[in-house]
């Protein structure tokens, strides 16, 4: 195999039982992937085949799969109850027994034997979001090239599968396979062209409880219809779309419906003919509805063409400015899908103002574990203890429930079709998400939105042992450097919440001024006294767009969070922070301390040569070491632009060039 | 035909003479070129067909081609008197008649009919480089594709033959067709895979006296001659080589030999095996001896690895620090190609020191016309008037004739292969500049080349005339605009010589810091309170390799040129300058006046509507306006950041964002 089987790579246990009998009633795909995965699993690590049979009294170890729509545990939740040699997986659905197996089989690996687990999922929708493109080309991929498309064609190969079962190991639900951004022949996704892979793709993903979803191309009436316009209240063009997606979902089995970028960054929509993301997303939703298809509308909607001497205009104001106006118009089964923050994926933003203000509207979280603006995979970022702040985040949206865990789980409001997802960090190298340590994002990000009350440290210690096993060492030194990863990222890069400071394009390395003149909407506004850019009323008034007390909150330099103060304010350098600090020595000191946190993490690393397998860590330690003096460099420029605008000298007097 | 005529674009004249007769004695592929340039632009001027005849006395108008090896021209020189409808031609070769032939051609476009000229060029060589590659593309070409090259195909069509007309009118006699960065198939121009086109084109420049050369790829043993190292010692390396050039010297008609770029921004080179430029140079100019050939060597090598911290590293040292050592050891058909600055054209830079340095080395001067640096032909950039400096800067090297000037001629230390060099700004655009207004700065730079004495001015008149006619409002506003231009460049793009504000890569419109800390050793060191690198004996010692008084002249803050006060020492901006301004308020007003003269030039274009042919008026038009507008983006950039860095305000209250 030219991949590694990542968390799912089964060890062999002690205290084998000598046969293992399972009981499972239930037929159909998802059945049956739950017995290839038990043979499997069993195999691998008792040496033990399973003997299927209606009853497991007399086997050393008896595993019994009870299907049961009356638990009260949804088709999703299970309950996994383990003692003496006799297990009990009960779900409302297959898909839950499904679930109950690999969380069985986790804690089986994890050397229990004893235990009793009940989950409900947190969110209905627990999605991964691929910009995998049609040439096989991954728009903000840092793990090789795509495993869907190649050469405009799809490869439906073997990894497909382990990918799926990857993926419904940690409780995913649903994936987009195609790129935002769809471009060239992916608008024919839609079309015959790609129909007999798309089928084959899609049945190995209904065996695995994953449904597909793809992003589709606003203009395709034009691109791919021969028709003059793409106005969703034109005649034509609703034809065109009703046959389009019936045709889609009658003959795809287990699609789950569209996600679309539109009106942004270039891509159509239906602002070209005056007609509104309401418009234009229930159009769509119409004829889906029959299917009990979704369409997942993206709110990402901003003015790229912005002049940066232009200090009114605010992209962190435009997400709220553009979709407040059209709460409660969105069709039932149209999702927004509303990004962590305002700006895009930065290494620390505040929550986005949409969550606590659209309360007529289903939300979906996304979040991005494709690294792009947090070392992309070349530097280790665990992102969960990041999404755990974000899903903590308390709303003041008026109901009892608001925080964005709340939201979007449909707990506040009551909402169906709602939930999370990440724009995820897979591809074909060898170990999927080229660092060896960004498999923790991926791992993490499905637990937690299965489970949006999990905390990060464990979930990282689950994946630390199902990953490298259960050496304690290789658990302590591994988890130091996960936990420490996210603080140490943004104290060698951003200083308190700025942001943006890194090379155009690319989005890698430091550039302090890289984008400050450019028209993207992204300044610090830096110059000789101060940094920072006033949303408050007195400036973009972006602070407005919370509820109370946070909008408050935001808007008082004395209450602002300080690792949010610059996001917030223009404050001069002077400023003293709760620290003792002035923001200055705050900069010198955090970058100064980040670029320590990275060498040592590497060296916490190293001192694991020998007890993690060879390959994999060779393969951190030139990431991790890479890191070390990529951190030099953002602690040397960052420092070094401040030093030269400021005028101010480093209290501690030391190196900055 | 899908291309401009450019200055050859014959009009007709009043005063037509009834008959028209030639005398040429001469054979061969040049004469035959003068006979078929007289009947084309006889018939354009006169709508008269020239007869050819021993003896022209009894026509209206006689001309008379006289070649005459005791003349005292040279080859290449002429003598033309024109006198009562009387024209003698007298050279000492026949290429000498065809420079004659134009001379004669441009005299009586511009109303002359009585006249004398004489002319001997002042540089051995006249050349263009071509920066074309195979695929079509020209790396910093700015006027479409290549018209040499298309898909890995040679190209020769009938607009071969039109440049060749074209810029043989102007001198040139010898053209590089493809890039230095000799990439991909290029490398196999020297074999057979090309030849037959090569021989095709080489005849087209043979008829026009031009003489082709290749750039070489030095690793070419290695790569196509499949030997295991391209050691210029080794004798299996000697041996290919020995072949390949003797090869296309005896098939290629009138081929004058090679460029190379070695050991440069990655490109291969003798330092891989320990050798020096000289060996490698001297053993490829051993094998083209034999037929006359020349070795060009490329003298831009510097480290393009540098770290940003290191201070003492200086690029702008690299070129003579690398070269000075090998002074006499370089063949006699060997020259050192040199630009024309230390760094990489930019629009003011120190001259190269290499020039005062080098006594017993043929050099030949490099400029570029293709205006990476200077706009690339969106902005009008005149740079006849920055050539005019450099040829007549003073080295002070010990010789009676020391300008540079002096030196690439041959006339100080008496070298037969020396000359000047222009990386050329054609493309296979309609107009064949891109921007209509720089087609001057391909015919300044032949003009220029064949007489180092001439006045920018006079030659945009001409210009000017032979391209717009005679019309005195088309004169006087195009010669404003052109010979405004490059001040204009200067004063809203980079201040007091410092360089290097453009964005990286591209090198188009305004990035202040986007070279700061890259590793390319292009830095402007600004702080809060001052700018500029310290080039001085206390600073990189730049200033060390001119020849004195210009050392101590540049060294000095007090005796340096103001216009390269940054470039070699790093000033306060409250320095007073000359002017009685500091250097701050001269960066504000600079940039404020830079920005007014671009809108002059659009305003001074605009009032040629009507009396400019409608095609080419809306073509600069539309360049000029955008100009314009970029002019103020770079005002503002750069005002922006030095007013946030130094905090000092614009003495005449002006909005700064």
């Amino acid at each position: 195999m030219s991949y590694t089987k990542t968390w799912l790579n089964y060890q062999k246990l002690a205290n084998c039982p000598a046969e293992i009998a399972v009981s499972l009633a239930e037929q159909g795909p998802v059945a049956e992937s739950i017995r290839r995965e038990l043979e499997l699993a069993f195999d691998a690590m008792y040496g033990v085949k399973p003997v299927f049979a209606d009853t497991v009294k007399d086997a050393a170890l008896g595993v019994t799969f009870c299907c049961d729509a009356a638990c009260g545990l949804g088709e999703e939740g299970f309950r996994v109850e383990a003692a003496s040699g006799s297990i009990r997986v009960v779900s409302g659905g297959q898909r839950g027994l499904l679930y109950g197996l690999f969380a069985m089989l986790e804690q089986l690996r994890m050397g229990k034997t004893d235990f009793a687990l009940e989950k409900i999922p947190s969110n209905p929708l627990r999605m991964l979001d691929h910009w995998d493109n049609l040439d096989g080309s991954i728009e903000r991929g840092y793990s090789g090239k795509s495993f869907f498309f190649r050469d405009n064609e799809m490869t439906v190969t073997g990894r497909i599968r382990d990918y799926a079962r990857m993926i419904a190991s940690i409780g995913i639900n649903a994936v987009c396979i195609n790129n935002v951004n769809v471009r060239g022949v992916a608008a024919e996704l839609i079309a015959q062209r790609y129909r007999e892979p798309l089928i084959r793709l899609a049945r190995i993903f209904e065996e695995y409880g994953v449904k597909l979803f793809l992003s589709l191309n606003f203009a395709s009436p034009k691109r791919i219809g021969g028709l003059d316009t793409s106005d969703p209240c034109d005649g034509k063009v609703r034809a065109f779309w009703r046959e389009r997606i019936a045709d889609v979902f009658e003959n795809i089995p287990n699609f789950g419906g569209f996600v679309v970028k539109a009106d942004s960054e270039g891509e159509p929509g239906p602002f070209a003919y005056g007609r509104t993301h309401a418009d234009g997303a229930n159009m769509l939703a119409e004829f889906a509805r029959p299917y009990g298809g979704i369409i997942i509308w993206r709110c990402f909607v901003y003015n790229c063409q912005q002049d940066w001497r232009d200090t009114r205009t605010d992209r962190a104001r435009s997400g709220y400015d553009n979709f407040i106006g059209h709460d409660g118009e969105f069709a039932e089964n149209v999702i927004l899908q509303i990004k962590n923050g305002p700006m895009d994926f930065q290494v620390r933003e505040p929550v986005h103002p949409l969550f606590g203000g659209l309360k007529k509207t289903n939300m979906m979280l996304e979040v991005q574990i494709a690294q792009e603006y947090t070392g992309q995979q070349r530097h280790v970022c665990y992102l969960m203890p990041m999404f755990r702040e974000v899903l903590d985040f308390k709303t003041y949206c008026g109901a009892e429930n608001d925080t964005i865990a709340d939201i979007v789980s449909g707990r506040t409001y009551g909402n169906r079709s709602c939930g999370m997802v990440a724009v995820t960090n897979t591809g074909d190298d060898e170990n999927w998400t080229g660092h060896d340590l960004a498999a923790a994002n991926l791992y993490g990000f499905g637990r937690l939105a299965f489970d949006t009350s999990l905390d990060p440290e464990e979930i990282a210690e689950d994946w630390i042992r199902l990953t490298f096993g259960l050496n304690e060492k290789v658990l302590g030194n591994i988890r130091r450097i996960l936990m420490m990863s996210w603080p140490a990222y943004e104290k060698y890069t951003s200083p308190l919440g700025i942001g943006w400071m890194v090379t155009p394009h690319t989005h890698f390395g430091p550039d302090v001024e890289g984008y400050e003149y450019d028209r993207w909407g992204t300044y610090h506004r830096a110059d000789h006294m101060g940094i920072g850019v006033d949303r408050t009323p007195a400036g973009t008034g972006y602070t407005t767009q919370y509820n109370e007390p946070n909008a408050s909150l935001y808007a008082n330099t004395e209450t602002c969070p300080e690792e949010l103060l610059l996001f917030f304010h223009h404050m001069p350098y002077a400023y003293v922070l709760s620290s003792g600090k002035t923001i200055i020595q705050h900069i010198y000191d955090t970058h100064f301390e980040g670029a320590e946190d990275a060498a040592q993490m590497l060296a916490l690393w190293r001192e694991l040569e020998g007890l993690v397998e060879p390959a994999a860590y060779a393969r951190a330690e030139e990431r991790l070491a890479f890191q070390a003096e990529h951190a030099k460099e953002w602690r040397d420029r960052i420092n070094t632009y401040f030093h030269r605008m400021s005028w101010v000298e480093d209290e501690k007097g030391r190196k900055i060039y």
